[in-house]
């Protein structure tokens, strides 16, 4: 049955998507899961009311997660990927072929599943050979790990119910650790355009500021996300990403890309006067 | 009375903005003029029920229109506006002092007038001594001008009601005229996020590309505007917007902006692979 869906940006800010169909919905044990079909924005994976992903944008959300991490590191063998149960992310690693493992840690097998049933575009992704995945929480699994991963990807919803650990300065001690000591990470960073998110943005780079050597946000159009700036946060012990762009390699491998390449990942980094005066981007 | 706006970006995709108060509400004798009070994006002038511009986010729109140019030419003197009833554009104009002339050419009085009383922080352009100011339509008054603009700023709506002769080839040919043989023309060239607009794009690009030998897009984040990208064309005789940058003109003047900077200059440049493969930025 058709609908408008709601995303609620702010209390004052309201994005109405109309919905041709709901393909699923139901609750996991951890959260509530919809999927729905809708007119502009195609299928579209919904967790606890808020958009998560959808067929429209997901290229370029996916694409710049993976991307700009791996075109920094100069030689990335083991990635390790928190979240990212829609495989999305696995689907855009799966193009690198120096990669030699992908751990991916979802605490949620029923996005997984119903990711697999109803958005192949991504979920494609987990045909990768390299691909071990692991059903648990993200700092659980990290707190084992000790100097291991080349590259970490958090892949995290907002910081609520399933997500929330995923914000706290524990976790990012375990990632810390986890990372080999010339290791880098990248994660979700919501947005500058409301209040309540860029509260959160503030508040991530606060935290990581006094873990990292080299924290840096960098920047996408994501529409079904918010109207505005998307941010991304990039953390590293060693590697700069513009210093250390591994262009050589990049264009060697002349990725199938639809958002990503050499210019943007330079332009990602460049912030506007109102973030760089926040954040240095140091 | 508070109410929810809706600004319907397409038939399936509509943004609610909360509104507190109706400032203005009127007809002219070319559009449906509201001045409205928003909770998350203060004042915003709304023409024929499409938001024109809000305090929140028009400095991004404004400092990309006017300092791309400016930091393009290498000897900017006289400029013409062709829209631009709230200021705004002016506004930026104003901070470059090489500047001699500025015309503006709005062909709705009322837009300025209500402008100057509800929306100060924009109409303070309005007091720069260089400036006249023409109430007329763009095309009729770029008639009879030959050779005598460095730089052409279209500040157009849509290109429905008010706005629409400012996207035909006649128009463009009447700009391609009026400017000097090394000027040089911005323009707002609208969304690819939503089909309709970027049928807009696609075709003054076409138009545009058979009239300058450079044009090219580049982009920026414009929240109120539409989610995802809000694209700007750049037409030259003669300078390219990354060769012929003004690196040195813009540290010494030491601009107080909140958005453009010449990392976001040079950054705004680089296109997307899916705006790349569509537009050759030649």
């Amino acid at each position: 049955m058709s609908y408008w869906f709601k995303d609620r940006y702010s209390p004052h800010t309201v994005l109405d998507i109309k919905i041709k169909k709901t393909l699923f919905k139901g609750a996991s044990a951890y959260q509530n899961i919809e999927i729905l079909e809708s007119h502009d924005f195609g299928r579209m994976l919904v967790l606890d009311e808020i958009v998560n992903v959808t067929e429209k944008d997901e290229f370029i959300y996916h694409e710049m997660m993976v991307h700009v991490p791996l075109f920094t590191h100069p030689n990335p063998k083991t990635v390790l990927v928190i979240g990212g149960g829609d495989g999305g992310i696995v689907r855009e690693l799966s193009k690198h072929p120096q990669i030699k493992r992908i751990d991916l840690v979802e605490i949620d097998s029923m996005v997984v599943e119903k990711c697999k049933r109803f958005l192949p575009r991504l979920s494609v992704g987990f045909k990768d050979s390299r691909l071990k995945v692991y059903y648990d929480d993200g700092s659980q699994f990290l707190k084992n790990k000790e100097n291991f991963y080349d590259i970490i990807i958090v892949d995290s919803p907002d910081p609520i119910g399933a997500g929330r650990s995923l914000f706290q300065k524990q976790f990012y001690y375990y990632c810390l650790g986890a990372l080999k000591k010339d290791g880098l990470l990248t994660a979700q960073s919501e947005t500058p355009t409301f209040k309540k998110e860029f509260k959160i943005m503030k508040s991530m780079h606060k935290k990581l500021n006094g873990i990292f050597p080299i924290v840096k946000f960098f920047t996408a159009y994501v529409p079904s996300y918010a109207p505005g700036i998307w941010c991304f946060v990039f953390c590293s012990k060693k590697y700069d990403p513009l210093l250390d762009f591994q262009n050589k390699r990049y264009e060697r491998l002349a990725l199938k890309n639809s958002y990503y390449n050499a210019d943007i990942h330079r332009a990602s980094l460049a912030l506007p006067n109102f973030l760089r005066d926040e954040f240095s981007n140091h």
